[in-house]
């Protein structure tokens, strides 16, 4: 069974995480591989005359979260739940809450957010449902909690909140990450270096569909000047920004900009066998003698990459190569599902470079060509032959990482 | 290391087997799982004046291969070599042989299989090639070579040869199956039991994608009447078949024609939070109260089925259940993955049932229709709603399972 984590985060107000380490996961949505597996954290604010809950947690350890809950505070007690986002990670013990509560507590998030919960669970759990609009502002316990809507990040239902006078931020996804870090915040300079590239990970397969809304809603929550003073962000994912609050936002609008990092280059290819991964290792040479760093994943007949994995590195690298035999006059089956995904979810302005090999005819460099037409990648060249690559077949692969490089430099 | 056995299949004429047991692949072609491992069986046979070598290995386990066949000959003394099929698992430690036999032997293949060779390893391989036509008979040793094409199965190069007077047919791809059967042969009818579902996967991966040709084909070899005599049928890949040689094409061409095995309904879903495995147990319940049997492939966040398994299972399934997340106004990923193979590998004219989930509106359930409307397939009917399964659902879902059954029967 997962960990529960129960710590008090602040004092004034008092806070407390409840933090579930998920190490049981295997494909967050049922699709994507995070060995790293990931926390859902809830929120419990005790304040005068109110105790208000911040989203709860998965179904599958709805007793878990109860337990630890419980501990807290004697769940009749609590006024008010507000729900920043109905995805099951963070709504599935919710019934339970409320059943324990006994359906006093007010439950507060957007319309779609009730109009989901209803679908979700039944009628019964939206029947003290506070409806509140962007920008909205309730005083609860002697507090202002505003409320903001940040749609699609990820869901159409999605909000945060604001409390105006401790300058807290409860984010919800936005501003989570997979993994189950050591600590519960920032405090651990390394702790945060692990840590970041889960963000990277999770932003891009959860929110990268959506990824300009990333840009719009960072850019709406700094002109209503909520980020720059925050004192501490409390996501429902991962870690507590309260050493350096600004840095998780930071590290989301790099993400969404997909700003590089300096020489980094993603080679992704398949090889069936051998033709394409000897044309690999000539281009990774290349890379190398012109200083670049390339980050290398392979579908080979005993390596099968995590397509989030891969994911992951897209946002930060400045160039991609993909290598790709042709497959019954199409793109192999595990390069085109990687591309597909890729397009969807990571969809930058960062220049590509094919490599390709086939047997009886070469298709898929020009299938490829026809999918980076429709996305915002660059074609800078293709480079396609058949069988092992021949002398000539090198020259045209190490000119062609040459154009790759000048095109980023 | 794999293990390689080399045994006499025949003695008169004298045929060895050499079968390297490759229980290191975990991905054949770089995409299907194989957990079952696979073999590559190469043939020597020794006639007065000739030494023919039917196909060799693939390039990793030349080392292997080249040990093996010096046990039985040197490769000096080898005459002939016969390429039925040039993808690199035959013909990967060819060049080592022709390094080893002086390049004394003469190459045997079709014309296209000349030219993929030349492109595979270049001109040395190629410069003592015999192209033959479709039907054309040789001479060696004293025997009769009669050589037949059966393009795409698998590839454009590929064919077959059959040795008249003693009713052999050296089949390569056509015929094997994956697995690594304990036996050499189908004498033992355990051994041929277990080997034919991975024999059905094989085809399915492989060669379904033109499965169209493999009926031609064998209806092909069958008007040629050379299938029904036949003394002998030795794959490139499992079992040799000597027990009962019709066997082996008769389950080609069942998988060939997708021949249902009675009341089999092939369950297959994705379930990110639970709604859509809430209605597939409703499913499954509906169905065996049918006297159906539900086989059931599962995308959720603990499991994710091996594509290659759900292909293997399609062919002689009744009907196709599909239960899908409505994931981004898309097909949830996984399931969108599966549907594109099934489709291009096992387009039969089968019933599908879609029963869908979704939070905030239904995208996949149409998006499916759309694919099956270009494919083989029919779709019965699409059962799709919101959130959990509420009762008036229950009955949907249940009447949607009798119409799925009573158009099988």
């Amino acid at each position: 069974m997962p960990q529960v984590r129960v710590e008090k985060v602040c004092s004034d107000p008092e806070v407390h995480l409840i933090r579930i380490d998920d190490d049981r996961i295997k494909y967050f949505e049922a699709t994507w591989d995070i060995p790293e597996g990931i926390t859902y954290n809830a929120y419990l604010m005790k304040l005068k005359d109110a105790v208000v809950l911040f989203d709860t947690a998965k179904g599958d350890y709805t007793d878990l979260f109860m337990e630890a809950l419980r501990k807290l505070v004697d769940p009749k007690e609590i006024t008010h739940i507000i729900v920043h986002h109905t995805e099951p990670d963070h709504s599935g013990a919710l019934p339970k809450v409320l059943e324990e509560n006994g359906y006093r507590a007010q439950i507060i998030g957007t319309a779609f957010a009730r109009n989901l919960l209803q679908g979700f669970y039944g009628e019964k759990v939206v029947e003290n449902f506070r409806v509140v609009n962007d920008g909205e502002e309730m005083q609860i316990g002697g507090k202002t909690f505003r409320f903001i809507a940040v749609p699609w990040l990820h869901w159409p239902d999605t909000m945060i909140t604001y409390v105006v006078e401790d300058k807290l931020i409860f984010s919800c996804d936005a501003g989570g990450g997979y993994g189950i870090p050591e600590s519960i915040d920032d405090s651990d300079g390394k702790v945060v270096e692990e840590y970041l590239p889960h963000v990277t990970k999770y932003i891009v397969t959860v929110i990268g569909h959506y990824h300009k809304y990333i840009v719009q809603n960072i850019k709406k929550l700094k002109e209503l000047g909520i980020i720059e003073s925050a004192k501490m962000i409390l996501p429902g994912h991962g870690l507590v920004w309260r050493k350096n609050p600004m840095r998780i936002f930071e590290h989301y609008e790099r993400v969404g900009a997909g700003i590089p990092t300096k020489d980094k280059v993603l080679v992704i290819y398949d090889s069936m066998y051998g033709f394409v991964e000897g044309r690999m290792e000539i281009v990774i040479d290349e890379l190398k003698k012109l200083n670049k760093k390339p980050i290398v994943y392979r579908f080979t007949d005993k390596e099968a990459s995590a397509v989030s994995d891969i994911l992951g590195e897209v946002p930060d690298s400045e160039a991609l190569i993909i290598g790709v035999s042709t497959y019954e006059a199409d793109i192999h089956p595990r390069i085109r599902y990687v591309l597909y995904e890729i397009f969807d979810k990571t969809n930058y302005e960062k220049p590509v470079l094919i490599v390709g090999a086939f047997g009886w005819g070469g298709v898929a460099g020009k299938k490829i060509e026809g999918l980076i037409t429709t996305s915002k990648f660059d074609l800078v060249d293709t480079v396609e032959s058949r069988g092992m690559p021949a002398k000539e077949d090198e020259e045209k692969l190490r000119e062609g990482v040459r154009k790759l490089v000048s095109w980023i430099s």
